[in-house]
């Protein structure tokens, strides 16, 4: 493509396959959420500056698409908008803004552009669509189970089913820490390194958990116990010696049995060694993992007091986000199975006296359910009209030249066999109505 | 609601009922356009900036928002991005981009927000969904036709169908401005004075025209012409004097035999005096008015040069652009009549141990196809969970508690007319199946 004619950097077109196909899944996806009374929320493009900035700190920040001012302010090269940045914010705001015309709780999903001005690379977007699933308002498990088996049934309905949850709580973290005399200003730090081993060898995560400052018998005890074949036993037999690490396996376990009848046992884990990055998660976390995929197709967690701290009110909150981008990477360009963006019937015009009735035809295949088009070009030959036909993927052309004007009927094609068919005109409707769902098939 | 927490000026949050009836509608528009043979096309929010400004004179550039550079040249106050304005600048691109990838002719569909720094008012927006179907390549009138048709199609399909089509074109115009010998720097002028007899009186937009610089008495028996009671049939006489108006008056005459199957006679109405502002169309032009709407409900005609002017192909063109923010406001609130946004089945939880066979009961109502949601609240009172679940909509509770569980069963309550029924667990899937219809209804 001329590269005057590319979309700007990170960003995509969508043709007609790409935006069917992903249609079809936010139609899935919409469908899923629904059914566990999830609602959906659509906040604008962009957000007031300072409902945006310094919410995830300095690096977002500069990641943020800023919106010059307008009019007589343009010149002061100021910004008074930005684009959204995640689903995140802007729900917060909406709790503030609406909090007694909202449900209690809250179950809202979220599905939409956002951007952020990364480097642009493989899979990685500056526009993409995010799709999050929250609930806020619900101290309870159960609020955690719903979203992850909201999350869950979203990639079995997607067709995705060759994926694991991988399970843990914070609290379980905590315990951890606590366990092994982690000094409390070391936690997070320990945490961030022990997320890396399944990028590190363990010895390099041993080696960084040194670099900050952990002495290096507990490094190398810590992550011995986590790598270990039998780690979530070990990890559950020495958690019992901490408080708030009991806690955290109740959690689990409380979760895991919720679930259980929905989720099979072998596509959810407890995996202690899952940390998830965020410092915001306050209760249980997880992950998608798909197979062969590298990262995660999916993530959530309670995040009870990150909504007051992006500005809205405080209330208890869980979530999951899809990875939908990732996931529809996954999927087959096919996948719902339809022939979407094909015509069913195509209509030649072999004279323009002709118009009024390839017209009225085409609409009689649309009355039938069916996709239909006259022919648009210039050529009044049958061939080159049929051959239009075929490449719009047709499977049926109605044919109305001069001879079947005479003979009141119409000439019926398949465009699979050529076999043709003489109908009478005014029965066209009901052969369409009886042939529809063959030719939608 | 507090101010801090208002969407930006002219931009607004659509909470659930919004959102569905939203959805609702962009689906029933997919499909009506999917119907024609009518493709999807998705381009990013913001274009290079260069791509955007300069296509539509300086007014409109004032309106366009305009995107930060980012990192170290975000200090100079240059804007390399810009949201878009419309749908037919990136549909020029995408035409000049991927030329051979597309069909030809190019039937597509383009349905997304555009933004504008307008004033905002009543109904009018900063952020606002357009809704456009384009052919490009084809100079046959049967693509305005079709356009024109799919237009109504979608009207209809919303539910409205108390509207009337203008049909006029270029050539009429054209025409007329050669029968009454208006200079041809005037000619557009004429034509936005002309556009106002809708709003102005006749003598208000008579003396525009003398203002600018047309004679006196060609002002008068220009628009007593125009407004006579009789004027459609006066026009069709004065045209035959010109040869442009003879084209013009046969391309409207077939455009009018060509739908005249689809669209009910008392639906669509040559109407000379209807001159759409714009000065890019070059052939059939169409305005739809809605009773008891100011201004119109959607608009179109053929553009054959705008797509080169805008930067793309030298390709004929013809489109229509439906004003759905507009539409939706004729809509009702639950127009498509779905209990949308409500649950069908609520499952109370009695107790924290029972957890596990409620969210299973949530579960066998979502395999039904119902909407279904545990109750996620801190309080184990019955009454309390009942309130809920009517608060919700729900027409069902599956209730189970410790009787329930010693008896193995559920107690299925009605919500409407609080009968209960006492139900096996193990039948309750069945139950549910069996009753899902009504259910949804």
């Amino acid at each position: 493509m001329p590269t005057q004619f590319d979309p700007p950097s990170g960003t995509r077109d969508f043709l007609a396959a790409d935006v069917l196909k992903r249609e079809w899944a936010f139609g899935v996806l919409r469908s899923v959420f629904a059914s566990y009374g999830f609602e959906p929320l659509q906040t604008p493009a962009f957000e007031r500056i300072d409902v945006l900035l310094g919410k995830y700190g300095e690096e977002a920040d500069k990641l943020v698409f800023k919106i010059l001012r307008r009019g007589e302010h343009e010149a002061s090269g100021e910004a008074d908008l930005a684009l959204r940045y995640d689903m995140t914010v802007p729900l917060a705001r909406v709790a503030a803004a609406y909090g007694s015309q909202l449900p209690t709780p809250y179950k809202r999903y979220a599905m939409g552009s956002v951007w952020r001005a990364d480097r642009p690379g493989k899979g990685r977007f500056r526009e993409f669509v995010q799709c999050d699933i929250d609930t806020l308002g619900s101290t309870s498990l159960r609020a955690d189970a719903e979203v992850l088996c909201a999350h869950h049934d979203a990639m079995v309905s997607l067709g995705v089913t060759d994926f694991t949850i991988l399970l843990n709580c914070r609290h379980v973290l905590v315990g951890l820490l606590e366990v092994f005399d982690v000094p409390d200003h070391l936690g997070e730090g320990v945490l961030i390194s022990l997320d890396k081993l399944d990028k590190l060898t363990p010895i390099g995560v041993i080696d960084e958990l040194i670099g900050r400052g952990l002495p290096e018998q507990t490094a190398m005890e810590l992550v011995v116990t986590m790598t270990a074949p039998d780690a979530t036993d070990r990890i559950r037999t020495i958690l019992k010696k901490s408080e708030v690490g009991i806690t955290g396996l109740d959690e689990v376990d409380h979760l895991l049995t919720t679930v259980t009848a929905h989720v099979p046992a072998e596509r959810i884990a407890f995996t202690p060694r899952m940390v998830r990055g965020l410092s915001y998660y306050t209760g249980p976390i997880w992950e998608l993992d798909a197979a062969g995929v590298p990262g995660s197709i999916g993530s959530g967690g309670r995040y009870d007091g990150l909504i007051a701290q992006l500005g809205g009110p405080d209330v208890a909150a869980t979530g999951s986000s899809i990875g939908i981008e990732r996931v529809l990477m996954l999927l087959p360009d096919d996948v719902g199975g339809q022939r979407r963006g094909k015509l069913d019937v195509a209509v030649p015009v072999l004279s323009e006296d002709l118009t009024a009735q390839s017209c009225t035809l085409a609409s009689m295949a649309r009355a039938a359910g069916l996709r239909a088009s006259v022919y648009l070009g210039t050529s009044g030959k049958l061939g080159k009209q049929l051959k239009w036909a075929s490449d719009s993927g047709a499977r049926l052309c109605l044919i109305y030249g001069n001879s079947e004007r005479e003979a009141g009927t119409v000439t019926v094609r398949d465009m699979v066999n050529a076999e043709q068919t003489s109908v009478p005109f005014d029965g066209v409707a009901e052969y369409l109505a009886d042939h529809a769902s063959a030719l939608r098939g």
